[in-house]
C-alpha cells in the first residue's frame, strides 16, 4: 500500500494483511505538534487512504516518545486556522458553513481533522505512548477507543492559554467519562497521569510502553479478522447517531433500516454460516454502506 | 391474576400481593430463545397484562439455565422479521410507520418489543440468570436496572453474524455505561462473565445462583411498597425523556407539568402523611398517568 | 462585598480576594430547610451579585449540621408553588412560560433555581456538609461539581412522598451518574451515605468534615488563579450545550465561534505568554461573554 501512498510529510501509515492500519504521527524532533500541515493529511488521510477498503481499522499512535504535544505555538500567524476579519456571530459561521463546508478560516482546525475521524465507519483505535496534550488530548476522542500506555501524560490544558476545548471535544468527553469528571478536567486543565485517565475511564486500559502499540493493534484485529465490514460500520454509524437520538423510537427505526440492510447482506451469510457451522464469507464492503438516516 | 390470563406459550407471569410480578421466558428446551411468537407475546404483555394496576413492577427471568440464547436461528425464513421486498430508504421506513406503526415487516422484531418495555410506566428489573445474548441481552437494556446471577454470560454478539445491534439497543447503551465500553462490547462481540459485566456498570449487582430472583423481587418490592404509582410513573417519564432533552429548560417545563399533577394528587396526601407522621394512602393509578409532553 | 450586599435573609455570601465566593445557606434551626423566600434569594443571588466580575467561582455549603433538609414542609399552602387552578396541560405550561417566564404558580419552584444555577458562566461547587435531601439533594446537581463530607446523608426522596423528582434533576443525574443508578436511586428513594455517592460517582471526592469547605475553596481556586474568565465561561457553556448537542458537526459549528472569539482575545495573550515563558495578563470578563449559539 504505502508504495504508492500520497507523500505525506507529517504522518506515516501502514495496513498488514488483516487491515490493521497503524498512522504515526511522525515529527518526534518536535513531540508530533500538530501544525497546519498535520491537520490537513490528518484529514486528507481518514477522508481517503482509510477510506480504502483495504483497511479494516485504524490504530493511531506517536513516533517517539510523545504521542501528540499539542498545536506547535511556535508557528506565526493564527495557529487556531480562524479568519481574524469575520463576522463571529453564531448565524453567520453556520451560514458560511453551509454555503462552503471546506472554507479556511471559518472552522476549528482541530474540529476539521476530528469529523473526518468520527465519519469513518471503522473501529478507530488511539495507542497513547506520551504525551497527549491540547488537540493532542482531543483528537483521541473522536477515536472509539483508547489505550495508554505507563507513559502517556493527558492534558485538556486549553484554559492555561485562555481558549476553549476545541475539536469538537465537549461532545465527545461527557459521554466517555460523565460530565462531573469532564467539567473537572477541563476547568482543571491538568495533566493526567495514565492511572487518573483510566481511573476516570477515559481510557480503556493501561499497558507497560513497549506492549502498547501490539494490545491496540491486536485488540483492533480482533474487531475485524473475520467479521462483516458492513456491519461494523453500520454498528459505528448507529451507535454515534442513536448516543443522541431524542428517543428509543427514533433510534429503532434507524436500527431497522440498518437491519434490513444487514439482513438481505452479509447477515444472510453470517446466518447460514452459524446453522451450518461453518466460517462465514462475507463480501460487504464499507465503501458501499447504506444510508441509515 | 393468572387464571383469567391469555394462553402465552412462550412466557408465563405471576404477581404477588405486593404488585411485584414475574414474568418468566418459558421455552427451557430452547434455552429460551427468541422467535416470533416470544416477541409477539412479549410486546402483547407489556401492552396489556403489565399495565393493569395489579401490577406494580416487573421482574423478567429465564427458566431453566439460560436467560434467553438469542434469536431462534433455526426457525424458517427471514428471523429479523423484515420484508426483503421493501425500499429500505429511511423515508420509505418512516413514512411506513407513520402510515401504519404496526405494519409487519418494516420494524425490527426486537425493537418493538423494547419499545413496549420502555413504554411501561413502572419499574422494570432484569434477573439475568443465565445466557443472555443477541436479543437477550439487548433485550434487557430497556429494562431499567439489571441483576446478574455469577451463572450469567452476557454477549452482543451481532458482529460475530454479519448484523446490527438493534431492539434500539445503541439508544440505551451508551448512556447506560458510556461511549467507549459500548463500543468496545459491540466492536468485540464478545461474551461477558457476570463480573465483566458489572465491572463495566451493565448490571446494579451480582447474586448467587439461588438468590438472584429473590433479590430482584425484592429490589422491585421496596420501589413500590407504600409508594404513589402515579409518582413512580411520571418519574420514569421524566427520567428517560430529560436524559435525552436539549436542555435543561426543556426538562424544567416537563418537571414543572409533572409535579403539578403530582402535587394536586398523590403529592398531597404524602406531604400531609409525612408531617401527620403517619402513612401515606396514594390512590394514582399508572393506568391514568396524565400527559406531560 | 458583603457590607454593600443584598439583605439576604436565608443565605449569606463572601467572596475572597481569589474569586472564591462562599455561599452559605443559613437556615441552621431549619436545618437550611427550602423555603420560597430562599428559593426567591438564591435565584436573586446567582441572577445578579455571582454574574459581577469580581466572583470567579461560587462554592455552596450550609450553616451547622446540614446542608439543605429540603423542602420547608411545616410551611402553609402548595409548598411545590404550582397554582392548582391553572390548565396542566404541557402546551399551556409552554404558552404561559414563552409569555412571561416568571409567573409564579407555572414553574417549579427549585427549577428556577437550578436554571439560574446553571447559567452561571462560572464555576460551581457543592461542599455538602450534612443532610442534603429532595430539593437540597438536586439544587446540587446543577452546579458542576460535588464535594461531600463524611458526614453527608444524600436522598433523592420524593418518591416517599408522592411527588416527582424535580428541578431538572432529571436533566442532570443521568449525566452525572448513568441512566441504571439515576433510576435505581429515584426509585429507591433512599438515604445515600456519602461513600455510596462516591461509589456512585456523584460525588468526585469525600472529606473529613472540617477539611470539606477548604478542599472545595482550594478547588475552586486552582480553576480561576491565572485563568481567563470567558475562557472559563465558553468552556462551561460548551460542555453543557453539547453534551447534549445532536452530532459532532454541530458542536464543532459551536466550538468555531467559541474559539474564535479566544483567539482574538484572552487566547492572543495566553500563547503570546505561553512563548515568552511569562505569566499571562487576560482581561476578559466573564460579563461580556460572547454568544455561541
Amino acid at each position: 500500500m504505502s508504495d504508492e501512498a500520497y507523500a505525506y510529510e507529517t504522518i506515516t501509515h501502514e495496513t498488514d494483511a488483516d487491515g490493521v492500519c497503524t498512522l504515526t504521527l511522525h515529527r518526534p524532533e518536535q513531540l508530533n505538534a500538530f501544525d497546519v500541515t498535520m491537520a490537513r493529511e490528518l484529514e486528507r488521510f481518514f477522508l481517503t487512504e482509510a477510506r480504502d477498503d483495504s483497511v479494516r481499522a485504524v490504530v493511531v499512535t506517536g513516533a517517539g516518545r510523545a504521542f501528540c504535544a499539542g498545536m506547535d505555538l511556535a508557528v506565526e500567524g493564527n495557529v487556531f486556522g480562524l479568519d481574524e476579519s469575520l463576522d463571529p456571530s453564531p448565524e453567520a459561521f453556520r451560514a458560511a458553513y453551509d454555503e462552503a463546508p471546506y472554507h479556511d478560516g471559518m472552522r476549528d482546525t482541530g474540529g476539521r481533522v476530528n469529523l473526518a475521524i468520527h465519519a469513518l465507519p471503522k473501529p478507530v483505535i488511539a495507542a497513547i505512548n506520551g504525551a497527549a496534550v491540547g488537540i493532542g488530548a482531543t483528537m483521541t476522542l473522536s477515536m472509539d477507543i483508547r489505550l495508554a500506555s505507563t507513559a502517556a501524560r493527558i492534558g485538556f490544558v486549553f484554559g492555561r492559554i485562555g481558549i476553549v476545548p476545541e475539536a469538537a471535544s465537549t461532545w465527545f468527553l461527557p459521554r466517555i467519562v460523565g460530565l462531573q469528571q469532564a467539567l473537572e478536567w477541563i476547568y482543571s486543565a491538568d495533566i493526567l497521569t495514565a492511572e487518573q485517565a483510566l481511573e476516570g475511564r477515559l481510557v480503556r486500559s493501561v499497558h507497560a510502553p513497549e506492549e502498547l502499540l501490539g494490545a491496540a493493534q491486536e485488540l483492533a484485529r480482533s474487531f475485524v479478522k473475520g467479521r462483516s465490514a458492513t456491519a461494523l460500520g453500520l454498528s459505528k454509524q448507529l451507535l454515534y447517531r442513536n448516543a443522541a437520538a431524542p428517543d428509543p423510537l427514533e433510534a429503532h427505526l434507524a436500527d431497522s433500516v440498518a437491519m434490513w440492510h444487514a439482513s438481505v447482506g452479509d447477515g444472510k451469510e453470517g446466518v447460514a454460516a452459524f446453522v451450518e457451522k461453518r466460517p462465514a464469507e462475507f463480501t460487504g464492503r464499507a465503501s458501499e454502506l447504506p444510508r441509515i438516516d
